[in-house]
């Protein structure tokens, strides 16, 4: 379990070890219009139409002690995010069989074990992924494989995969996704690729564990459709939170299981009631007081949140702009850096032409005032050794600008560090050094050398 | 997983479906009091303590902005909860081995696969015993063990189970205790009791999970300390909630380490270590909202929750002397009924002869209009069920008092059934009706037939 959990500390923890860094390391939404969230009203929206009254002088009495006791396992506001689902992912959830869930987290924490239920049980994912599908698997005992995507396109890599796994006697029980503004890599998977991994899980009868954080953060083009708005079959569980489109601290999250389990709706009635099962053990209910400021959030926008993102919206396009001009300054296209241009979500891959790990990560914080997140820590094996992910979900524009140029500073230094025959040629530009692959872990005594370079 | 699982939903579950029965069955606190948990006041305190700041006219806008984003794994409140436990419970509980769970359903799904990590680890329960314990046992496949307690004395009940088990090559790795006021027998363990059992933990490298959700209602007497207070070996690891003293919705709990296991601080550390990589990937992080809250409450009442349950208190002591007379007023000496007198807590404990399961806990229901709970709901065994167990806790004397006669009425019915020859002798006085055990499971259908008796 260490490397995930290095990573879900990392991300949730490091940022505050390097206080005057800027950081580009973590994954969390904009706190720009979290004021937008006024706790107490929203509860007082969200009491109101559960007790479908119209009563504005409510005192606030009432709502705290409806609110304040323990809850359905199930939750509350089912039936509001089933309607939400509809409105803005076009995915037909039955409130009958959702579950309210403390954050995502606490979702796959529920699904993996209730569908990885023998021994030879695999998960699948990509490479790299989310690490705390990873670790929740790990906790859980549970094997995890991951697609072999490269060079091959993701269906292609699935269905070898499949074949190869099939062959050793295991069974592909469930495939966890991102599809559409992937974490780590932004990557976002096309319509004709889904219907592909669709009827390829159809076929092998692999669950998909569809996890959608940041679908509602489009920029541009047309949103491609959710697996679960494709899926047909009862193949598809779809994972909502609440997490990025409200607010972190909610912790409020749902499974939406579909109609049958690839045509059998006892088996997926089954399942429900493990899941209810699981989640009594787990934590017993979700907090009623983050159920009711979402909500009170859903109600009050007639159960869509697409206008209640679009600042957040916009601000991320902007940092995904500024982001891009920055790195296309930085590195001319003979440079052997890369990136991708992802058109909505929080977050970008670079690749570079050396090992990118904690300990790099942690050196460039102290020495060049720039957190990023080594990609090995979302990664099963050493594939993602020289890649970084890059959030443009936090901070300002400007920020994102001077973030990247301290970056680049770095990657030049590790570039010249790892090049350059003497200190003298190092003032050179940095377009002139030509860079090999370092893959000698450099110590940071040796970057800071490189530095004063 | 099943039994423990119906117990969980059946106590969170059951009263709803049957609206109009007294429910005597839910361990839920009161929420006469639940008007005082001013959110968006007590977040203002907890957020102008943080900031260190007497900035009375801070807005909504920033307390809301600081208190919505994802925290630390650990926690926010740690240092608060170690003040109160001081204060409150006599326990020195150092904050940086503190960890912040969503509630402590969470924290016995974090402590037992962190504990009991070698497939022969056995966790040992008291029989019966909260459920909660054995379902996060069973789903993390902890084989759960109960202590022989009936007709010895617990300790020695203790001593004989260890041995029996370190017999059969499997090692007892951890205990679960409610020492005070226990769910859902309200039994309290003396002070030498708890000496003889830490002892007997001590020498046998048995750790102590120390639950205590209802030592801070004493009715009546002098409190003993709680088993944390009198380890100084390195034994007991606390686990608290603020779910019935404050409000369940918060999902807000705390597991406190002790400075070393046996001894072993490395050991204590690496313990940590593994509790908190497991919280990432269970749930990332306890709501700032929940933590906020409770820290406002501990800030205004000095760290200490004494006054603060004080009227809660009041109320569960009313309720149990009236549940105590009406059971004697119902029930003479003679009467094969028996229950205990607990002085503090929720519960008290009522053995019949009869079993009562949940098929007859849910006739009596609808029926009679009272909701009892099965005791066999929290026992790994039969020997449970001829018990029911009685909350205190939830309404006022006056319903309580309804309720018990409701049950009296019930119970009289079920007596009748099993011993009157004929349905003449039925209409004499019940105390008449001398009862013999009915082991046989009775159905509705019989019930209702004895009603109409």
């Amino acid at each position: 379990m260490d490397p995930q959990n290095t990573t879900l500390q990392f991300l949730n923890d490091a940022a505050s070890h390097f206080p005057s860094a800027i950081s580009l390391a973590a994954g969390q939404p904009t706190e720009c219009f979290l004021d937008r969230l006024n706790l107490p009203a929203l509860m007082g929206t969200f009491f109101r139409h559960q007790a479908g009254t119209a009563a504005l002088g409510l005192e606030a009495k009432s709502i705290c002690t409806s609110i304040l006791r323990y809850g359905p396992t199930a939750g509350l506001i089912r039936g509001l995010i089933s309607q939400q689902l509809a409105i803005d992912e076009n995915i037909a959830a039955d409130p009958e069989t959702m579950l309210m869930t403390s954050g995502c987290q606490e979702a796959l924490s529920l699904c993996l074990p209730a569908l990885c239920t023998e021994p030879n049980d695999v998960l699948l994912v990509c490479n790299p992924t989310y690490a705390g599908a990873i670790c929740a698997a790990q906790m859980n005992r549970i094997e995890v494989r991951s697609i072999a995507t490269y060079p091959v396109d993701l269906a292609e890599g699935l269905k070898e995969t499949l074949e190869n796994i099939r062959r050793t006697g295991r069974r592909v029980r469930a495939l966890y996704l991102i599809p559409t503004f992937d974490n780590p890599t932004g990557r976002v998977l096309t319509e004709i690729q889904r219907r592909q991994i669709l009827a390829l899980c159809v076929e092998n009868g692999v669950v998909i564990l569809e996890d959608n954080p940041y679908g509602m953060f489009q920029f541009e083009d047309r949103a491609v459709p959710p697996l679960a708005a494709l899926d047909c079959h009862g193949c598809v569980i779809y994972l909502t939170t609440f997490s990025k489109t409200l607010a972190p601290a909610l912790r409020v999250g749902a499974i939406a299981l579909p109609k049958t389990l690839f045509g059998d709706r006892l088996a997926c009635q089954s399942l429900y009631r493990r899941l209810i099962e699981r989640k009594s053990c787990l934590t017993i209910n979700t907090s009623q007081i983050g159920q009711a400021v979402v909500g009170g959030v859903l109600i009050e926008q007639e159960c869509s949140l697409q206008n209640w993102v679009r600042p957040a919206c916009n601000l991320y396009h902007a940092n995904r702009d500024a982001m891009l001009e920055e790195l296309n300054a930085a590195f001319s296209d003979r440079s052997p850096i890369h990136w991708n241009r992802p058109n909505g979500g929080f977050f970008l891959s670079v690749t570079l032409p050396f090992v990118f790990d904690v300990e790099a990560a942690l050196g460039c914080a102290r020495d060049f005032g720039v957190l990023a997140a080594p990609m090995n820590l979302f990664s099963l094996d050493e594939s993602q050794n020289n890649k970084l992910r890059l959030s443009f979900s936090n901070g300002s524009s400007e920020m994102i600008r001077t973030g990247i140029r301290r970056l680049a500073q770095y990657i030049r230094s590790r570039l010249i560090l790892s090049s350059c025959p003497g200190r003298a040629q190092c003032e050179a530009q940095e377009t002139h050094c030509e860079a090999r692959p370092c893959l000698a872990q450099n110590t940071l005594c040796q970057i800071k050398e490189a530095t004063s370079c």
